[in-house]
């Protein structure tokens, strides 16, 4: 992994992935008590920085490869992101899904035209049913974070804060960015370390599933005791990845944890001030920027809005912080 | 009025205003049932493309006449764009404002730093009060739309839309403007007129508020017979600008004209798949292009999506048409 990989997945990723705005307001500035800056990647193609590692990892594919289709486990914005990818590049995906997830989320990746594949959590295992359909059909897996195309695509986003944030003659400041597995975290950092070494990337997490947080100060991959029951459920995974992690380690630290409160109120303060859509965990950055800035230093703070796919009762609910 | 104006009033803004992206989504292009491209103005500073003509007529100032400060009447965005460009201008602003305004504005304006001066509807005139101030304090009158810097600075929004659709190599197109007083549809209109003369613009407005379709159809200005009384109020003014119509009817039309519920309607498919916040009178052109796709010709259509300051209460209404 290094910049070259990342400079040549912006290639790739040239007119077909979106150059997202750097956004501010003097209002978020008042709260945050410095200079906030917001990276909306939630304007990205299906509504989240997902987009851009799914286009990488397919771009880079053999086409005689790529063209017998693609495969991914997730029930969120990856899978959401690699059935886009795929159809862009007319070929198939498989989509491999908990059956119980929410019914929302199941008809937005068929509306993707992702062929879906449900399994029952209880009973049987996503990596054995993915291993045999990918098999069965020579499917190529995408995995969400711990593949090098896919961290290269996420460090675009890296460039384009380099390059925006030298517009605004910022040549120093904190660059927090909502961590799940690292891909997004690990790929920006890689791209700052060269384009803008004055930015540092830290990683935001929610409470109670601080895995990142905690991998970085002990050195070694921490796991979350669980993987579920959190609102800002994007950017949960059980644990740092084993690509991701030692690029953290490098680069990046220490980790800002975020409560479910505060994640909804970053999201309120999103929508009112900067006009954007905002999921939970996608806000996770920005919730630390307005509301732990005593953990943070310096004039300028930038922060990924990550995501937007939300529900309307989850958006909701963030309005109410507003009353 | 013509191009030289808009292209001098496009080098003062730089820097000080936002390029806005071109956004799409393939489930708005399946409603729209053609290729839909959105400018969401709502991202401009301030929440609306009023920023752009603020800082034009701003801009454009005799600095020592500019330095006494300049005033507005307004409840809406016009005056949280002046109030704003003012002080980043580092001047004073007056904001002539009704008593009976939501608080909520009146809070909104006096965040951007203005002075706001409220009077009764029933029994005082705005022009009356804002005169005295003006002339008692040497300020100068910024006018909402018929102001050819104002215009000019609009129209900085179609120089953005020219260009966007070469790069898409869209040559035709129809562009669908939210309309009110008509200035940034006859800005738009100008400066698609020299740089993309494929692309025609189209107004768009609440049944019941249609004054400039009116006007276009009879030819001559025609007033709406209430001011007040819809959900789109941002783009509801009693009659097309003496400026701005002579540019509509040579170049603009035919009206096209949306209800409540398809801003709504509207406002939560911007949510849904651009995850932006629209506001219902900015959301009218969207709403045109996804529900009255009858009325519009052609394999692309562009539309504003104009502004988002909308209360919380009127988002959940717009939510609430998903379910």
């Amino acid at each position: 992994m290094n910049i070259d990989m990342i400079r040549a997945a912006a290639g790739r990723l040239e007119g077909h992935v979106r150059h997202t705005p750097l956004l501010n307001s003097p209002f978020l500035d008042e709260i945050a008590g410095r200079r906030l800056w917001v990276k909306p990647e939630c304007l990205q193609h299906t509504g989240s920085f997902k987009f851009r590692g799914a286009w990488s990892a397919l771009s880079s594919l053999d086409p005689k490869v790529r063209a017998k289709g693609v495969i991914a486990f997730s029930s969120g914005n990856h899978a959401q992101a690699v059935a886009y990818a795929a159809k862009l590049h007319s070929v198939s995906s498989v989509i491999v899904m908990p059956a119980d997830s929410p019914a929302l989320k199941i008809a937005n990746t068929r509306a993707y035209w992702a062929e879906v594949v449900l399994y029952d959590r209880e009973t049987e295992s996503r990596e054995e049913i993915g291993t045999r359909i990918s098999e069965e059909r020579g499917l190529t897996l995408i995995k969400p974070f711990d593949e090098p195309q896919v961290i290269a695509g996420q460090g675009t986003c890296g460039l384009e804060i380099a390059a925006q944030a030298a517009e605004q003659g910022i040549t120093e400041a904190q660059v927090i960015v909502c961590c799940g597995g690292g891909g997004l975290t690990s790929g920006i950092a890689l791209a700052l370390e060269v384009d803008a070494p004055g930015l540092h990337v830290r990683p935001a997490e929610p409470e109670g599933f601080d895995d990142v947080t905690r991998s970085l100060r002990s050195g070694k991959i921490e796991r979350n005791a669980r993987t579920s029951g959190n609102i800002c459920d994007a950017i949960i995974s059980p644990q740092p990845g084993e690509i991701t992690f030692p690029i953290m380690q490098r680069l990046v630290g220490p980790g800002l944890l975020i409560s479910e409160e505060e994640a909804l109120g970053a999201m309120a303060q999103a929508w009112n001030r900067l006009k954007i859509v905002a999921e939970p965990g996608g806000a996770a950055a920005l919730a630390a920027a307005l509301y732990r800035k005593d953990e943070i230093e310096g004039d300028h703070v930038i922060v990924t809005v990550s995501g937007g796919n939300v529900d309307p009762a989850m958006f909701k609910r963030a309005l109410d912080t507003l009353a």
